[in-house]
């Protein structure tokens, strides 16, 4: 195993942010915000008071000031101490023994079903529903004085409530329209809730391929990813060391991770796709079950009769796991053994908790094959799926596309929850356009705005590396970014309370001047900060009433801030612009010095 | 004057590319196209040809292979040539006598209107749209014989025709639903037609400002801008030799050039809003025509009356040139000049065929400020004033927003078209949200592609430094191609039919692993090689049928392909498989070696 000697990471807090924690009243649990900092506004009237404002925090951690970032302890595993003893057991002969720093590998007893859905149908709230709902509220800010207007949004017959309660959370995930990733073997995991009644989520994908990357680099990607913002984050390893890789990313993820297990089980069968058994699959299962994966995406919906509705394609099948499958499929001529041992994979998910992401192996992959007859099938199969799941109370997300142009993004949107009776939306963009190569964090965040708006649970990112190389860490930060504002556009359009509050503080701070603040509430402070000092470095010109756009002359900002003021000073001099007439108070402003600022 | 000795700029041709021109059948005109050279395909069956993809090409000269730049000579006045000499008079006594490379300055001859739209309405052809038909029609791709499907698109009421005919090119400018910004002191330009029943375009803005850069950069930027596509530029320099560097700028530029006049005359009076007069405005407009400005920015909305109703907002006014227009007007309690004198700026702009493009001085400068009074009460006066203009036959587009969260963009441009009567519509992004100064290139490209689609002409870009800082190169670039993305996400969701070809035809390179022709689709091919350079740098590797993202054995495309031809043999071997049946045919596929592309 790779030794982490050579991994070097260091924690770091965000400028001009604090982390804090929120605790329950359930349960003795510790969730965690990021509070951003503001400085007081300055005016004639004196200093206003510009309180912090709470943001939700992924980062884990990593970004508290102090934290002594061990990678291989791992971090502590807290939610052990909250497992019910009479639901679960230690695993007496796990497939792989060893677990770099963990104790305990935890299953269901015999009977049990230790599923989130399982406990919210039985009435319970759990810690992670308490967990989740706290996360969500973003309590704190409803201190604020000045949370201005919010916009009423369109949330297309989603029900969002203003206020996010642990029994609002248990009812949706009973429901089935949202889902907490949270296997019993990733303890070190801060809960995290998926469902369209919730903020808009995004996921990162990392891994490494046969080709590049080495394990230090994943799990350096992982605590990258999640500083930016990322809320879950896949694991997508092909090449060699998949477990060890695993086994570290999860030891060191808040974050629920998931992963698409058929890559692993046809490594074990050497890269040929006909080796491929049902028996080879269940033992990656359990492996990665018992390993700490909060959700598994599974292709069974990848059927025999679907594969010849992809031949006539542009890009025929562009999902690796759906390939894979389809390939296995025709070769034996068999039914996808995801598909014809469903339920036993239901039997897996629940001892564990892993939660279902049914993938969508027919997705299409340029924008001619959008929305077409393989797509619709096979989502079709996925609800069928669904309702098996959750008949075992096991949790399900459904993938979704892809490729689709933007007057088409909302069938899909539609399509899917009719189909899946609102199981959430988990899409890879969808990309608007197949022309931009390099740019398709952009041409996807473009359609994966509109899909979150239109409901979507979770927005996979896309990195500008898409199409052409494997995402390095820049990469990585650029498009968790791009996604954050996705997801964040999403939850304006859709009216949520917390969204518009945090935009309103940053216009606020732009409007003032107030440049530090207006860097410490941007999605990435330090890209903002740095282009800021490309033109006008000097300490001073952060105090500015200015920037090198325009110049002071030609600032907007400060003639509107003389407009308001003057505005203002007009309606204490109402009395006397009536007496005056119009063209006296002209008058008195030229003698005043023609600068609309002062006060008489 | 700065001298052209350390302007450097060379002729460089964009990778696999070559310029074409296509050749009027009523002007002897030359319409630039480039032509996307294509590899043949490999397979089995021997090679398949792909023909090339003709795509529009705002660059100018500057991408010819062999062009010899001289910037100090500027571009060849062509259209000079196509003047009608009845119409047209050189001006006895212009308000800048020189201009560095040309020899007349022309105006209309008295009582006459050079404007596009006056020709249009009487039933004239000009130069100018064939021009743009033949650039919109993209003709030459009809030859093509893998078009694949063309989803039909959602356009709004929109009418757009299966082709750009010079006629209705005529007919769509005469109604005001489309212009041609054409002065005709710019005869360096390669016409170019805003309007929402063709292609969607693009601005860049340039221009330095008392701060930072250059004339020769602003000039670099210009030609760096239009080689990746922008269809416009305009010139917002607020510093020293406004004049000059504009002069740079035009006689260097093959697209048309806008303007914000109220800049200069601003600068004439040292930057004392209350100092300026009808009269100081009137000059810098009639200098501006003379130079060659394509089109004016000019804030008439902004009425007195309209002022205190962004008092009380989150970011009052953030127009630069509406809260100079704002200041004025307080100060002096005069209604704004622009809107006084609207008549006789008219006069001005039927006399060099100069384009208004309406301004949106009070646009919203923060989501919370969006769709609201203020910004609405403008527009009205902006459909006002449209009718106007129309009177005298002068183009006219109108400016749009700004910041709009994603459920209220509709609404703006359904107001637009309503009160304006379909003039041509040019908004800046939307930004979606205000979360994310340093990439607000992306909050804005969704914005920008959802009305492009709903109906916008044109859209504004905004680069990375939006709010931070002047851009630079790097920045000119990222901002061009996020919003070529946008327009292009647009197009095809409008059902354009010239879009969808290119999607088709860089899927189809993509799916055959033709990495240099995915690469030379790309809207910057440069970028991305170097993307794919990064991770699998080796010439082999461009030959590869595998990328460094999955590795040769997990590659979906790969399958496919197999998956495809195995499904091609299947049909070949019908018969074959009605007589063994499934198992046994499954058995034959064994004994071949178990490769699905084996031919029996």
């Amino acid at each position: 195993m790779e030794t982490a000697q050579n991994v070097e990471i260091k924690s770091k807090g965000i400028p001009g942010s604090k982390k804090r924690y929120q605790h329950g009243t359930l349960y003795p649990i510790h969730v965690p915000l990021r509070e951003i900092q503001l400085t007081p506004t300055k005016s004639k009237q004196g200093l206003e008071v510009n309180d912090p404002l709470y943001v939700y925090d992924t980062s884990g951690p990593y970004t508290e000031a102090q934290y002594d970032i061990q990678i291989q302890k791992g971090l502590s595993p807290w939610r052990d101490a909250f497992y019910l003893e009479s639901d679960i057991e230690s695993c007496p002969a796990p497939i792989h023994a060893w677990t770099f720093s963990k104790q305990k590998i935890w299953r269901a007893r015999n009977g049990k079903n230790v599923s989130q859905m399982h406990y919210a149908r039985n009435g319970m709230i759990t810690p992670e529903m308490e967990f989740v709902a706290l996360r969500e509220n973003l309590s704190l800010n409803k201190q604020r004085k000045d949370n201005g207007k919010i916009h009423a949004g369109e949330n297309f017959g989603a029900g969002m409530p203003k206020e996010i309660t642990p029994e609002f959370v248990r009812q949706e995930i009973a429901r089935g329209r949202a889902i907490i990733p949270s296997n019993i073997n990733h303890p070190e995991l801060e809960p995290m809730i998926i469902g369209r009644n919730f903020l808009v989520k995004i996921n990162a994908n990392i891994g490494n391929s046969a080709i590049t990357s080495s394990i230090n680099e994943e799990v350096e990607k992982l605590i990258w990813a999640i500083r930016w913002g990322s809320d879950t984050v896949m694991d997508l390893s092909t090449g060699k060391k998949i477990h060890e890789t695993r086994e570290w990313i999860i030891r060191n993820s808040p974050v629920p991770i998931g992963t698409v297990p058929i890559y692993q089980a046809l490594e074990k069968v050497n890269g040929t796709v006909e080796d491929l058994t049902w028996d080879i699959f269940k033992a990656t299962l359990i492996e990665q079950a018992e390993q700490g994966v909060d959700y598994f995406t599974i292709h069974a919906g990848v059927l025999l009769k679907y594969i010849p509705l992809t031949a006539e394609r542009r890009t025929g099948i562009v999902s690796r796991g759906g390939s894979i499958h389809a390939k296995w499929c025709l070769a034996h001529h068999q039914e996808n053994f995801a598909y014809a041992h469903f339920d036993e994979i239901c039997d897996i998910m629940k001892t564990y908790n892993v939660s279902f992401s049914l993938g969508d192996g027919l997705r299409p992959g340029s924008i001619e094959d959008s929305n077409d007859e393989a797509q619709f099938a096979e989502l079709k199969t996925l609800g069928e799926l669904t309702q098996r799941a959750w008949k075992q109370d096991v949790q399900v997300m459904i993938e979704g596309p892809g490729h689709v142009p933007m007057q088409r993004i909302q069938e899909n949107m539609e399509k899917q929850l009719h189909e899946c009776a609102e199981a959430p939306f988990y899409t890879l963009g969808p990309l608007t356009t197949d022309i931009a190569p390099a740019y398709d964090h952009i041409t996807s965040a473009i359609g994966a705005a509109m899909i979150g708006w239109f409901g979507c649970a979770m927005l996979c990112y896309v990195t500008p590396k898409e199409h052409l190389g494997l995402p390095n860490k820049d990469d990585v930060r650029s498009g968790v970014i791009a996604y954050k504002i996705a997801a964040h556009a999403a939850d304006l359009a859709k009216g949520h309370a917390a969204a518009q509050i945090w935009d309103n503080a940053l216009s606020k701070a732009r409007f003032e001047f107030r440049w530090e603040d207006q860097f410490n509430l941007s999605l990435d402070p330090e890209m903002a900060q740095s282009y800021h000092d490309e033109t006008l470095p000097a300490e001073g010109s952060k105090l500015a009433h200015f920037c090198s756009m325009c110049g002071p002359k030609f600032c907007s900002m400060k003639i509107t801030q003389d407009v308001r003021e003057y505005a203002q000073a007009q309606k204490i001099e109402t009395e006397k612009i009536f007496q005056e007439g119009m063209k006296e108070m002209s008058k008195t402003f030229h003698e005043k010095g023609s600068e609309i600022y002062q006060k008489i």
